[in-house]
C-alpha cells in the first residue's frame, strides 16, 4: 500500500421516500436559502419537485429555482447559475438530478464564492472554497454524490476538463432507489458502464502490490453486471437497483483507489473528447473507448488482464476477457464501437488532438501522446 | 438493500511516519491542548512518544500526560481520565496505542462534556457530545480509529458494556504500519481474528438480499488471512501490514453492513464476558467464541455457511468450512477453546449469565437466552 489520505465527510441517506427528509437535513445543517438546480421539467412532471419543495417549505427553507441543466453540463449555463446564486444570496446549492446536475451544480458552489471567472477553476485555479452543496439524485453512475469531482464542458473551446477537491464533497446526498426506477433502460445501461470505468482505471494502470482493492474492483464489478443482468429485464426491481445505486456510489468515493499509486484515467480523458465534440452520453462514450483501451494495453499487463478475465468472467486469457466486457455491454444495448454512436473514423486524429490536450492537463501526455490516442481510437472501428 | 445512513468523517492519513503530522493535523483543526491518552510506557522506549510531542510542541499544541490504559481498558481509569481533562481544560483527547486506548479516549472525551458519571452512557444514557478525538493507532484489529464504537469493562460489575454515536468518531486518525511491525504475533494474530470476526456478524445474521455486502465481507476475510500468512513468518513485512491495516480499519467502518437489516453481534456479546471475566484478549475470546457459535448456528442458515465455505476456504461443505476457519485460527496460534485460554468449562453458565445480560440491553435476549448461550460455549469445550 502507497500513502494517501482518505477522507470522505459525505453523509448518505438512503432509502425508499428520503427526499421527503432533505428539508431538514438542510435545516440541520444551519442552511435557509437555497438554488434548486435541476435538468428538464420531468422533475415537476414525476412529482419529486413537489415532494421536495414541501420538504424545504415545512422546514422554512427557501429556494430559487435554476433548472435547465443538460447531459454533459456546459460552462455558459454554469456561470448563469453563479450570477443567480450570487445575486439571490443564497447560502447553499440543492441539487436534484443526476451527475450531470451535481457536477454543475458543485461548479456553481466554487463560482459563488469566487470573483474569477468559473471556468478558471477547471484549468487550474486552487479550489479554496464552496457553498455547501446537497443532493437528491435521480441516477446511479457517476458516483457525484459522494465525491470531491465535477467535470463541465466549456463548449466554446470544446474542452470537457473536472475540478477536484474536498471543498464540494456533498454534505448530504439523499439515495433513494425508487427514483432509478424509471431511469430509461439506455440510460441504465450508460450508468452500469460509467460504474466499471471507474473502477477499471485504477485496477488496470497502477502500480502491483494491491490485493484488498483487487478483490474490492472485482466485487463492485460483479454486482455491477449481476443487478443489471436484473434491471434489464425487471426495470422496476427494487432489489437490484439499490444495490447497483448504492455500487455506483462505492465505485468512485475513493475506496478503490485509496493506497494505489501512479494509476490514472486514460479511458475517462479520451472519453472526455467525444463527449466534448460529440455530445453523447459518457456512458456511451466509455463503452466505445474501454474496449478499444484494454486491447492497446493489455499486453502491457497480461497478468493484469489474465486475472480480470478470470475473476469476472472465468475465461483464461486476456484477449477473452475483454471480449466478454465487450459482449456484455452490447447485451445491455451500449454502444461498443464509434460507428454505433454515428462517430466516423476519419474523425479520429481531430478527437486524439482534443484529448492530447487533457493528458497534458493531467500530465500523462509522456504516455498518452496524439498518436498513441489515435492508435487507441482505431481499435473502436 | 434496506434503508441506512452512512456518514463517517474521520479523516485517514495513511502511511509511513505520517504520526509527525499529527500537530499540524490538530492546530488545522483549531485545538490547543490535548489530553495525551496511551497504556503502557512502551510508546516512550521506541521513541513514538517523543516523535509525537515533537509534532505538538512544533504547532503550539500543549498536552497532559495520561498513560495507563489496560487492555479490556477499564470504568475506573476511564473515570481518571475524564477527572485530569476536566481539571485540566483540554479541548481535545489525543489517542496513541491500540484499540483500547482508542476505546478509552472515546469515552473520556464523552465524560468530559457531561456532569453524569461516564459509565450512565455505556448503560443507555444518550451520547449528544464529545471533546473531539484525534488517534494515533498503533496496533491493526479493532477499527476503533474510523467508528463511533468504544467498549470499556465496568470492573465491579464485571459488565464490558459499549457506546456508539456519531460524536466520537475521531476527527484525524493516523496510521502508519510501521508502528504496527513490532507488534507481538499473538496480537497480530488476536488482530487478525477480531477483524474477521468484525465482519462474519452481519455476513451470517442478516436477512438476505445484499450480494455487493457479501462480496465486499469475503474480500476483506480473504485479505486478512492472505496478509496474516505472510506477517507470521515476515513480521515486518511492510506490503502485508499496510495491506492488513487499511482492512482492518474497513471491517468495522460501517461499510460492510450499510443495507442490511436484522444484523446482530452475538460473538462480540458472548466474548465480552469471556473477557470481562477473564481478562483476556479480546481476539483470542473471539477466536474460542466464533467456531463454537457458527457450529451452533450454521444449520440454521445453511445455504450462508456454505456459501462461506465455497468462498474463503475452496470446500464444500459448511461444517468443512468452519473447520478450516477453526484450523486456520490455530495456524497463526489463536486460541480456539476455552481450555486454550485456561478457561474451565465449568463456569459456562456463570459466562452464559454474564453475557444474558448484554443480550437484554442489545435487545436480542429472545433468541440469546442464558441456556442458548451456554449451548453455544458447550461447543467450545
Amino acid at each position: 500500500m502507497f500513502d494517501f489520505v482518505f477522507h470522505n465527510p459525505t453523509k448518505i441517506v438512503f432509502g425508499r421516500k428520503q427526499e421527503e427528509t432533505i428539508g431538514q437535513e438542510i435545516k440541520n445543517a444551519g442552511y435557509r436559502k437555497v438554488l434548486f438546480v435541476y435538468g428538464r421539467n420531468s422533475i415537476k412532471r414525476s412529482g419529486l419537485f413537489e415532494r421536495i419543495t414541501a420538504s424545504l417549505k415545512k422546514h422554512d427553507i427557501s429556494y430559487v429555482e435554476f433548472g435547465g441543466v443538460v447531459s454533459n453540463p456546459i460552462i455558459s449555463h454554469t456561470r448563469k447559475g453563479v450570477d443567480l446564486a450570487k445575486k439571490e444570496k443564497v447560502d447553499a446549492v440543492l441539487a436534484v438530478g443526476g451527475g450531470s446536475v451535481l457536477d454543475e451544480s458543485k461548479a456553481i458552489a466554487v463560482g459563488t464564492l469566487s470573483d474569477n471567472d468559473v471556468w478558471d477553476f477547471f484549468i487550474g485555479k486552487e479550489v479554496t472554497q464552496a457553498l455547501p452543496l446537497f443532493t437528491v439524485i435521480t441516477l446511479a453512475a457517476t458516483g457525484s454524490e459522494m465525491n470531491g469531482n465535477a467535470v463541465v464542458t466549456n463548449e466554446e473551446t470544446k474542452q470537457k476538463y473536472n475540478i477536484s477537491s474536498l471543498h464540494v464533497y456533498p454534505r448530504v446526498s439523499i439515495l433513494n432507489p425508487e427514483l432509478t426506477c424509471t431511469v430509461p433502460l439506455d440510460y441504465s445501461a450508460f450508468g452500469a458502464v460509467d460504474a466499471i470505468a471507474h473502477v477499471i482505471e485504477g485496477y488496470f494502470t497502477r502500480k502491483e502490490g494491491a490485493g484488498l482493492q483487487d478483490r474490492l474492483v472485482e466485487s463492485i464489478i460483479k454486482t455491477v453486471i449481476a443487478t443489471n443482468n436484473v434491471i434489464m429485464h425487471e426495470p422496476t426491481n427494487y432489489d437490484a437497483r439499490s444495490e447497483f445505486m448504492w455500487t455506483a456510489t462505492l465505485a468512485l468515493n475513493g475506496l478503490t483507489t485509496a493506497g494505489l499509486k501512479e494509476y490514472c484515467f486514460p479511458n475517462h480523458m479520451i472519453e472526455h473528447s467525444l463527449s466534448a465534440i460529440y455530445n453523447i452520453a459518457h456512458g456511451a462514450g466509455l463503452a466505445i473507448i474501454m474496449p478499444a483501451w484494454m486491447k492497446w494495453y493489455s499486453n502491457k499487463k497480461p497478468a493484469r488482464f489474465e486475472r480480470f478475465a478470470d475473476k469476472i468472467f472465468g475465461v483464461q486469457d486476456a484477449e477473452a476477457g475483454i471480449n466478454e466486457l465487450e459482449k456484455w455491454f452490447s447485451s445491455i444495448h451500449a454502444p461498443t464501437r464509434l460507428k454505433d454512436a454515428h462517430i466516423p473514423a476519419d474523425k479520429i486524429d481531430m478527437i486524439a488532438e482534443n484529448a492530447a490536450s487533457l493528458a497534458k492537463l493531467w500530465g500523462i501526455d509522456d504516455v498518452y501522446s496524439k498518436e498513441v490516442i489515435a492508435e487507441i481510437l482505431h481499435h473502436a472501428v
